[in-house]
């Protein structure tokens, strides 16, 4: 039988015209994209400068002077343009398209003969490139820059920068592989595999999966690369002393033989995209069984209820199944975005309603929660448990920034979050031959593959848990697969106002017909306050309970319910009123009773054995997570006590 | 009105006799001191190498080589040679006086002319003395060193070692110090402080009660000596990216400004034991009210229920007020041990049940843990909860060693055990003009300062609550102050049979008569097993209770539970039997009912919103804390789930 793939609509074929998420994208374009702007051109006063057009200008022999910025930095150009690209599909604008030509020129002219493009080397001396694969990031910066090349290309409809990246592709393919006098490695910071087969998918090039492919296979056999590699540069190895080794780079095994998610969060999802990705292309069953272990590794064992990854500071890293520590996780925006890529993969592989209800999840939650509502402030790691005399005061803390920050030496987390709400689309809805599947209900205007057929999309997710598509342009006969969201106890549905039935499968439900013009479904998900709990083995969350209402995860701010938040629990049969006195249009908060341990009347000593402390009753009021921190610094917490 | 203090008598007038104490008294002279000299002499095979004996046999002229090992190795022959001085008084071994005797011919030797006494700078340099004051350990070393003198001197009568000694604080009296000339700087870790105290009490000598004060009066000043050394010397600074800063040294700020415990804690702990005995010997009450308010801070918000102190790894240090991680916890050994030697020193200025409470509580637990049963392994990290996948997998955990080791490359913990064990009757009782205070019940014969009058103590401690204590020699009229232990739910005490009163103050039975020969006394402490909560700020045992029984902390074992103890709660009214099959003489195990979160039926989900685990029942077998892990390798926990 045929495999039935789901292929993610162009993102110009989502018009997205929702409440929640224009003001998102209007942001992206308004704030981001300009404020990044600046910040690549180091203009924001009391932020890092960023170098990076700096470096190209010198690359590109227009201006003098040294490297300076992060090996890496050539990625934050990149990463901007990718978002310019798809913003543009968003709403034209002339202005901000000059600008963009104008800098893919000075990239172009920064381009080695060969096609080799990376700012470090270019500034430092060609003759040393590829020499540290292990901890410099030329394939990391290819992969982002080739990205950066096909949004630009989707965007506009302009090839200078798909030419540049092409070429540059064409270089790495000249230099790795596993024919003799090629290099036989695997890049330090994956990203270009995935990289590289949307090159492929656009291009039509085998050659682009071929190599993606080597890089997925090469990875981690013995003799270990990097550890030769260091050997014979003479340098020390950075994670010596690590707990894990070359798999904090997934790189001390072959990739089929890795059961687990370990080492560097970002990196590991950015590969395990990669691999999602070439597993699809090349129908590689091995590596299908392969992504598909780690994914329920990440998903059942290794992820936050708010989609976060990567329980450590140290190595910014994944520890082992069910440590999931609410005050310590590393929890990076960037690897919840990168989580939303993989989950997106595996979608166009099969069409199940766990890999939808992780991109809701990490969208929703652990990625919003990385920018300020005005979008000029970032998280790097984002928290589930935070008290701000903890991260003064404790070193293992220390990483947990107590308010957003304007903007990082290492910039990754704001493009990455500018380049993924600037191409939502492609998450929202797939295709396949004779299938609409709609994962996201974001509200808009989705074109279809089938004739001129396009689905209207009124929603006011997250808020609210009715939906209504409405077909237009015509329709036609074909099977219209919609979600039921991991969170909704039922749903109801119907079609013109009539209650109709299709088929539930994988968490979608099927409705093949023929599709008239103006036919209208309504969907209602009851969007109940849920109280969760973890599975046992999370210790960090046993006792405790986080509340959600459909795909948002809530948390209690010292803000509205005072200090020494660990302290409070929720009483068991307390009911839930809704409030809609929020700080962002639409928002949806939780008041409820619960109780707080008494530390006033516990007298002296740490310790006492005449029973537990008296619990007082106080009201609470939970706001939904992403937004926490826009009123001033304090303490959150999402897990709380359950009695 | 005059202060009264309370002297502890001397090791040697306290005989102990009981079958706890006397077993380990026993494992300290027949493994431990026997064990240690291997060490010292680089003979334990598949161990680390001390270097200690070769590098002062190098300071002597006497061998050949450079030095090796820490620059504190000095240190370890030093707390060997305490032991020894201790241990003679419990039980004479000519054999061990003739090695001892040897080794201090050889200290004698590698003494200078000045009186100086450090092999690192006498074999590396001595124009380099005293140059690195931050973080050598040239006054640490000596404060050892003293220590060992004095307990020599006492042990043996012979008074060579204190002679040298005596030369060396003057070296140091000789260098530091307010005149001119002389540096005006402190050690970078604390102990000859209380060092000089003791040898001013000793020795007479008031200068050297003046060179602690001096020690602790400069510490903190501004400008730091510690941040102009470093400047002058060109070196970095350790610490200059941590939290703490130069309070890692507790040299931030003048000690008098010091209101929590901040910084390295074995440093903490010894620092503040030479404060309290300053404050004590010269009346200061600036010093006093800020001895007792870091008493306070410690005892009242950063010690565990085990007496371990230091919650982090980073800088093994304390870190904030409540903060008290079970299974991230430095705990070390050395620190426990430290904070009894401040405890018995703020005894000696008031007698308060509060402090023989900590005394006891670190001894029996914290302390004890420290070592194996059979005295040749030994921890240096003492956590209240204990994973071994974690500590094999997640980098924060990986300071926690799942079993106790043979020795260690900085092996401070073992001669550190030793020395406080050998001289157990120093914070057993004490005695003031007319009183004699028992603090620890520990059955054997002691010497009262009063004419020839002995006390016997029978006891099973900390088995049984019963305690007898009779008086022989003559009897006469004075005070007995007989602790009751903060775990005691009251008390009973009869004298030669009939119910007798005296007045209780401050956690303390006064009984003032005169006494007569073959007087007893029969007290007796209901030793129940009780369930402890910690205040409510405490977050890491919120909801969960640690079972305590007389002194001794209990725990869970995986070896009696099976594996997941985090998931293991205590059911509320569950009853306590008591049971005897333990590994070691005496021992009382606690059995009672719990439950366990069941995960074999959770499902596959990570989260889920239909209720909390269901609970399975068990039984539960407690075991004491300081006897974990002498059984193989598996998960332990002290604080379990209260449900």
């Amino acid at each position: 039988m045929k495999k039935t793939f789901y292929t993610p609509i162009e993102v110009g074929d989502y018009k997205i015209t929702d409440n929640f998420w224009k003001a998102k994208l209007d942001i992206v374009k308004d704030k981001m994209i300009p404020y990044q702007w600046e910040a690549l051109n180091d203009r924001i006063a009391d932020a890092a400068p960023s170098h990076c057009i700096h470096n190209f200008k010198i690359a590109a022999g227009m201006e003098e002077g040294a490297f300076a910025g992060c090996v890496f930095q050539d990625s934050d150009l990149a990463k901007w343009l990718e978002a310019v690209g798809y913003i543009l599909l968003y709403k034209k604008d002339e202005e901000l398209e000059t600008i963009a030509d104008s800098v893919i020129d000075i990239i172009e002219k920064a381009q080695q003969p060969d096609g080799y493009l990376d700012t470090y080397y270019i500034i430092n001396g060609l003759d040393k490139r590829w020499t540290n694969l292990t901890d410099h990031h030329e394939l990391y910066c290819a992969g982002h820059m080739i990205e950066a090349g096909i949004a630009y290309y989707n965007g506009t409809g302009k090839e200078k920068l798909l030419e540049v990246v092409k070429r540059l592709a064409d270089c790495i393919d000249g230099t790795f592989g596993p024919e003799e006098g090629k290099i036989h490695a695997y890049p330090g910071h994956e990203i270009v595999e995935m990289a590289l087969v949307r090159l492929y998918e656009t291009t039509g090039q085998r050659r682009y999966l071929k190599l993606a492919q080597y890089f997925i296979d090469e990875r981690g056999k013995e003799p270990l690369y990097f550890k030769e590699e260091i050997e014979k540069n003479g340098r020390s190895f950075y994670w010596e002393r690590s707990l894990f080794q070359y798999q904090y780079y997934q790189a001390g095994k072959p990739v089929r033989e890795q059961k687990t998610a370990e080492g560097h969060a970002v990196r590991a999802v950015y590969l395990y995209s990669g691999m999602a990705s070439v597993a699809k292309e090349t129908g590689d069953e091995t590596l299908t069984a392969a992504v598909k272990e780690l994914w329920e590794n990440v998903t059942r064992r290794q992820m936050y209820i708010t989609g976060a990854i990567g329980s450590s500071d140290y190595g910014e890293a994944f520890t082992f199944d069910y440590d999931l520590p609410n005050d310590e996780i590393y929890g990076e925006t960037c690897a919840s975005v990168g989580l939303i890529f993989w989950a997106r993969r595996m979608l166009e592989m099969e069409l199940k309603g766990e890999y939808a209800d992780v991109i809701e999840r990490a969208l929703y939650n652990g990625c919003l929660s990385g920018m300020s509502q005005d979008g000029t402030r970032f998280f790097y790691v984002n928290p589930l448990e935070v008290n701000p005399e903890a991260c003064r005061k404790d070193q293992r803390k220390s990483h947990v920034a107590v308010e957003r920050q304007k903007w990082f030496g290492c910039a990754c987390c704001p493009p990455n979050l500018a380049r993924l709400i600037a191409s939502l689309g492609n998450y929202a809805c797939a295709f396949s031959e004779n299938t609409m599947a709609v994962h996201l209900y974001i509200g808009g205007e989705i074109k279809t593959p089938f004739g001129n057929t396009r689905l209207i999309v009124d929603s006011n997710f997250p808020w609210e848990g009715k939906v209504k598509i409405k077909v237009i342009g015509g329709g036609g006969n074909f099977n219209l697969a919609l979600r039921i969201p991991g969170w909704a106890r039922g749903y109801t549905v119907t079609l013109n106002g009539e209650p109709t039935e299709g088929s539930c499968r994988e968490g979608y439900l099927h409705l093949r017909r023929d599709w008239k013009d103006e036919d209208e479904l309504t969907l209602e998900f009851p969007m109940r306050v849920e109280k969760n709990y973890a599975n046992p083995n999370v210790k960090s969350d046993l006792g405790r309970v986080a509340l959600t209402r459909g795909p948002l995860v809530y948390c209690l701010e010292e803000i509205d319910n005072g200090k020494g938040l660990t302290k409070i629990g929720i009483k068991e049969h307390a009911g839930y009123q809704l409030a809609a006195d929020g700080m962002e249009a639409g928002e949806v908060d939780i008041i409820t009773q619960g109780t707080i341990a008494d530390d006033s009347g516990w007298g002296e000593s740490l310790y006492r054995f005449d029973g537990p402390p008296n619990l007082n009753e106080i009201m609470l009021k939970f706001v939904p997570y992403y937004l926490w921190n826009n009123r001033g610094t304090g303490e959150m917490i999402v897990w709380i006590k359950d009695c």
